[in-house]
Order: structure tokens, then sequence, then C-alpha cells
């Protein structure tokens, strides 16, 4: 089996990697998480584009652990926001990681913004690093609208603000196997997989 | 003397607008401001351009007096932000017109963005409509960098973290001739002056 480091703490980031390779039939692969491997410093990440973050935490992986790695940065991008929160979504209150102040900012923010120009995507980009110094970066994106207030409880983040276009719920009211499918981080995480079978 | 309408409540952008109009030499023009007429309903600022909200205020205020006016929508571009936060920056903490919550709120957002990152400018876009439907929408920007405390008891809004290029000093340190000289406003007020002495 070829060890492939997931750069990820997330235990739902990892089983929905692992979900992705059984379901593109991938073999070979074992994904570890970071809690299986000896820790070591992880920077911030203070990029100006998701696809810098998650370039420098794939890099920063294999340099620490000697195995191949996976990384990932998302975010919300507002049309009427010019596409920020962007690289700021989990600290766009100020607070880090306080998704409930996140959201009410956005909601605050959108406040006098009509139903036309409530557009937005999730989007996603997930880099593959490899200890021979090959690197491949991805992005994807989920196009959608914002609500007037969150609904549902599934998901995180900006999950209970987003209606994927061509429904009605929002993707904290998707149930999981169906946001695997459509969102942003299994599209990103599924360009990945013909890299990934070249590493075995 | 020809009456202009300035669609603002605000003394200070009033005695600006008239000192401009002095140092010009634009004469025959008395700039009344709208606590000098009949009260009309004043439409929301819900553009997604300052040009947007500028032309429509002057626009509505011809409506309503028939009189020429002359109205501006101005804001801070970040450059980490996308250019927000833009139109929304009266309300950028969700709280309309609190000036500290919305220093707070972006000095927190750029809390790990680097110095050659913090870039931004003063946006100011000014309109002029006249009763006979012309419309001139004039744009000018000033630029500088933030600083990560605000500086300075001057001025308003963002000028406590703006330091304009070429100073060291935030705008809210300059004093208001100074100021005048240099910002976004008094500079696109002056791209009007040509089409003032048009309507003498």
């Amino acid at each position: 089996m070829t060890k492939v480091l997931l750069a990820s703490r997330n235990a739902k980031k990892l089983a929905e990697l692992r979900r992705i390779l059984v379901a593109e039939q991938v073999s070979g692969i074992e994904v570890l998480g970071l809690d299986a491997v000896p820790p070591f410093p992880e920077a911030p990440e203070t990029g100006a584009t998701f696809e810098e973050n998650a370039a420098a935490k794939a890099r920063d992986a294999v340099a620490a652990t000697g195995l191949p790695a996976i990384a990932d940065d998302s975010g919300l991008a507002v049309d009427a926001l010019n596409a920020m929160p962007g690289v700021l979504s989990a600290r766009w209150s100020g607070r880090h990681g306080d998704d409930l102040a996140n959201v009410a900012l956005v909601l605050a923010q959108l406040g006098d913004v009509p139903e036309e120009r409530r557009g937005a995507a999730f989007v996603c980009a997930a880099a593959l690093a490899t200890p021979a110094g090959a690197q491949t970066v991805v992005r994807a994106e989920w196009r959608g609208s914002l609500t007037r207030s969150p609904r549902g409880g599934n998901g995180f983040g900006y999950d209970p603000i987003f209606v994927p276009d061509g429904d009605t719920r929002t993707s904290a009211e998707l149930d999981p196997a169906e946001k695997d499918a459509l969102s942003h981080r299994g599209n990103a995480l599924r360009l990945l997989v013909p890299h990934l079978r070249g590493l075995v």
C-alpha cells in the first residue's frame, strides 16, 4: 500500500477522501490523517489565494513526513463582496473559526443586497505534493446563492446560508452523501484522483 | 446666482464644496444643502457601485427639487479584501454608521495580512444631474496603505487607519485643509468644476 497523507485533522475530510477513492476505484492507497504521523509545526494560512495556501500546506507536510501529501483550502466567494470572504472565510468576523459570527456578518453585510445580486460560490483548491518535488494544484467551485437566514443542521461554516444552484435546500440541509457528490471539495478531490493513481 | 443642491446633510461636505468653488474661482453659484430645501423621501444606497449610488442620489434630488444637484458616494477599497468594503463601507460591521466597529473589523480581517499586501484606496464617485436631464459622473481615488491600529482625531470613517502614499501620518492626522487638497472627495468634486461652470 502506498501511504498518502491528508494534511488535516478533520475526520470528516479524511472519511470523504477515503469514500472518493473507493468510488473512483483507486486501489493500493492508504490515506493517513495528521493524527497518524508525528506532530510538526504547521504554518499559518496567510496566502492571498486558496491555491497558495493548499500548496504550502501540502509541501510543508511532505517536508515534515517524507510522504506524498494532499492539502486543501476552501471558502465562500460572495459576488456582492467581490469574491470575499475568500481566503478569510474562517476569520471573516475577526474571530477565527467562529462559524456563527462569520455567517451573521455576511448576512448583515448583504442586508440591503437584493435577490438577483446574492450569488456566491464555495471554492476549494486541493494540492498534491510528492517527496520527488512534483506538485499539482486543482480548483473546483460550487455555484449557488445566499439565503437571508440560516437553515439546516448538517455541514459547517457557511453551509446554512448557501443554496446550490438547481436546489432549494441549503447545503446544511443536504445529507452528507448528496453534498459529497456536488461539493467544491468533493469535485476538487476528484480532480486529484488521476494524479493519485500515478503514485501507486 | 444659480442655485445648486448638494444632496447631503453633512455640513463639512457643504463647506468643502464651497471652499473648492472659491479656490477654483467659480462664481455665480450658490450651494445649498438638503437642510435648505423641503424634505423629500431619500432612497437607500443599495447600488453595486459608487457611481450608481451617486448618480441615483443626484437624480432623486433633481426630481424632488427642480434644482441641479450634486451627490457623492465614497468608501474604502482594500486590496486584500478585493476592493471591499467598497459600497458597504458605512455598514461593513453590519451596524450602519458605526465607525469604530467598521474600523475594528477591517483591522481584524487584515490581522494576518503582511505589510506589502496592506494597500488600499479611498474612492469617491461624484455626480451632477440637471433638470434638463444631463448627468455627469466622475471618480477619484486616493491611494495609501492601512495601519495596524487607529491614529488621529480628525476626519471620520476609516481615516484613522489610512496612511496616504507619500506620507507617514494617517488621514485622521492631517488637518482638514491638507486633506481637502489630497482627498478622493476633493479630487472628485474638482473634476465636476468644469461642468458646474457650464450651469452659470
